[in-house]
């Protein structure tokens, strides 16, 4: 089956893009590639760019977006998150994770790196929407330390119940939640893991200064350099936030190889302190993408708004207008985000993956249309987002989800079910 | 001619609203207005909320949109912006303001506080797009300070331009531009003409640390004392950015009446260094909106990303994740803009002005729905916008907006005619 993608603007010409067996075969002139059978898409008056990669967040917590806002940290999570994540079941994060991917289909995403609970039906999801999922269970042990073999096994378990529904877009990899809430016993285990079964890594790090501050009194041993003891610091590592490091932290992440998920709404809307250090970041060569995190905590899952909001914190912490350029933002959420989680896409190129996006042109957003990345950047959300595309299957078309009315109305029922004993 | 809206959510339940001679007329339950002729829009799967005020902002610098990005601010302004503003032609601003009408119609914006130049092209865009437009002409005046009165009979001719248009929507306004373009004498005399012809004055205040001080290095004395010296300070006066302010210049505004006009993303993006001290402003009761700045310095003008900026540049900045809840920057770009504005509206109740807009709630950003006013500010954007009611017309129908097309295509050739001999 081939897709033509006729007359779109690609890096400032009209061209056509050839898509067959799910990768980009050719890029032309206009008019270049005969029909032969292929389904034709119109992509006049829009603009060709990389689907867009969102290397953190919770899918599933959809259900919970807007549910409760605007509380210290603890008191959200203790209080309001975590009693109700008791109670979850396959089918609300089946059906939460279905909603996450209908809106990041409808806003430009293509993939995504997740850790939650449920990762069957995480797995499932991705394969039933389309788009592409790295999926982690999230793993806690503070409770278990004396188990790790168990706590391990467990882990094992989870990937082959991913690796289970047989679906090549769903990638298993390991999630260990937290410095707090992982013993470095268990971290230990699971750097072995990952080297032994070559599965990425996805771990929230150093997102309070409290988790740093409490892990060196804990422990009498700095952080980031514990890690690399425990041997967890490697290429396969994608780490959330990393806010609260030092110069010394980063050259180290930087020379293992790290790569972190910037995410600049949940860092302010947390308030965790501070903008990640993303300037020194930067100069060492250490890989940076862009993450939306959980919808709990955002609310929403538009990698637009992810792009903006990271380019204006630099901007504000820096004190520096020149601070991430809008280019640096964007290829933070294509190219290093596919980059980061294995997949041969992030740019429109013959031979990669077929993960494109096309942005509607004739919007006032995208008008007069001097610069089309400042553009993307500073002016475009994800309703500017006109046809989706992933592994050469066309997800979304002039706006139109196959099957969103389901997905809206089953997400609703999860959602009711699972709030359905509180207040 | 009446409208109808019928079976839309309205303050949580269903409710049919009766629009007449540009008033809500009736609000009751779903189906109990009989249609007599009347224009009948369907709301169901729709929430009905006040049309949004932007309170700065300078329209026609759409056709600057992502011209020059990421760039310190004098190089900006002084290499980029100012020396194509002297080429400005009516023609460019009536197009120019035509398409940011068009881009707030979009994005569920009903009203603006503009300072530009080439008014009376500004109030036919305005007349001519439906919205609500309230327009200064940017006085500067340091190189002519020997001839206050002549900047006056200006000032005064330009204010009859406006009026000349005679549109009821289109209110004239004077603008001196900041304390570091204007003279005393020349604040001094617009206070004065403000106060005798009971003219809104819309003003850059505190912007920057750097305009503070030097106005005190200047003319020995702190500047919001000076101002209130000097008769600016009152209701009538709308004072943008705000930013760099202490208790004691808070405390002089709120007695005085004053509204602060806030722009967080126009802040980030320029780097002015810190957050406006909005917590210190809402306890002395001082009026705060919000505005989008213009298209050069944010880029667009999306007052839900301004609201979910505002909420979170104050988490971020007083580290305090209840900072701004969510209700509190929805009323700020609502109720207190159209207050600010001098409009009868901001809040949908009978006798107001019918200054609505239906927002999809058939979303995935919306669903599942747990808070209409977090998902608004924290979720949604522009394009969850469906349909735009200002002064009881339909401008926006369920996302057609007449006449788009040509918007977009006469912008995009000023915008071309005004860039012809650059670079």
């Amino acid at each position: 089956m081939s897709v033509i993608v006729r007359n779109v603007l690609l890096d400032g010409s009209a061209s056509d893009i050839l898509i067959e067996d799910g990768l980009i075969a050719g890029i032309g002139d206009a008019g270049m590639f005969r029909s032969r059978g292929a389904t034709v898409i119109d992509g006049t008056g829009k603009a060709a760019i990389p689907g867009m990669v969102n290397t953190h967040t919770h899918a599933a917590m959809t259900l919970f977006r807007s549910y409760a806002n605007d509380l210290p940290l603890m008191t959200w999570l203790s209080e309001r998150i975590w009693p109700l994540e008791t109670k979850l079941t396959d089918d609300h994060v089946y059906w939460g994770t279905r909603l996450a991917c209908l809106e990041m289909v409808r806003s430009g995403t293509t993939a995504f790196n997740d850790m939650y609970y449920h990762v069957g039906a995480t797995a499932r999801a991705v394969k039933d929407s389309g788009i592409r999922g790295v999926i982690s269970a999230v793993f806690f042990d503070m409770l278990a330390a004396d188990d790790i073999e168990g706590a391990m096994k467990g882990a094992r378990k989870q990937v082959k119940e991913i690796r289970d529904v047989r679906c090549p877009r769903a990638t298993a990899a390991l999630g260990p939640h937290a410095p707090y809430t992982v013993s470095d016993e268990a971290i230990g285990a699971i750097a072995d893991m990952s080297a032994s079964m070559g599965l990425q890594v996805h771990f929230h790090l150093a997102e309070t200064k409290k988790e740093v501050m409490d892990y060196q009194a804990r422990t009498g041993k700095r952080l980031v350099q514990s890690l690399d003891d425990l041997g967890l610091l490697s290429p396969r590592l994608l780490a959330a936030h990393c806010v609260w490091l030092d110069s010394d932290d980063i050259a180290l992440l930087a020379e293992r190889g790290v790569t972190a998920s910037h995410c600049p709404v949940s860092n302010m809307k947390l308030s965790v302190g501070a903008a990640m250090p993303y300037v020194l970041m930067r100069k060492t060569g250490m890989p940076v993408t862009l993450g939306t995190d959980g919808c709990a905590s955002n609310n929403g899952l538009d990698m637009f708004d992810t792009m903006k909001t990271a380019a204006l914190l630099q901007k504000h912490a820096t004190g520096d207008p020149t601070a991430m350029p809008a280019h640096e933002a964007f290829a933070m959420a294509t190219l290093a985000g596919a980059r980061a989680l294995g997949i041969d896409a992030g740019e429109i190129a013959v031979g990669k993956r077929a993960d494109i996006v096309l942005v509607d042109l004739h919007r006032p957003e995208m008008t007069p249309g001097h610069d089309l990345v400042s553009d993307l950047v500073y002016s475009a959300s994800g309703g500017c987002v006109d046809t989706t595309i992933c592994d050469g299957e066309v997800l979304m078309l002039e706006g139109v989800v196959e099957g969103e009315e389901e997905v809206l109305e089953r997400a609703r029922e999860a959602a009711a079910d699972l709030f359905s004993n509180v207040e």
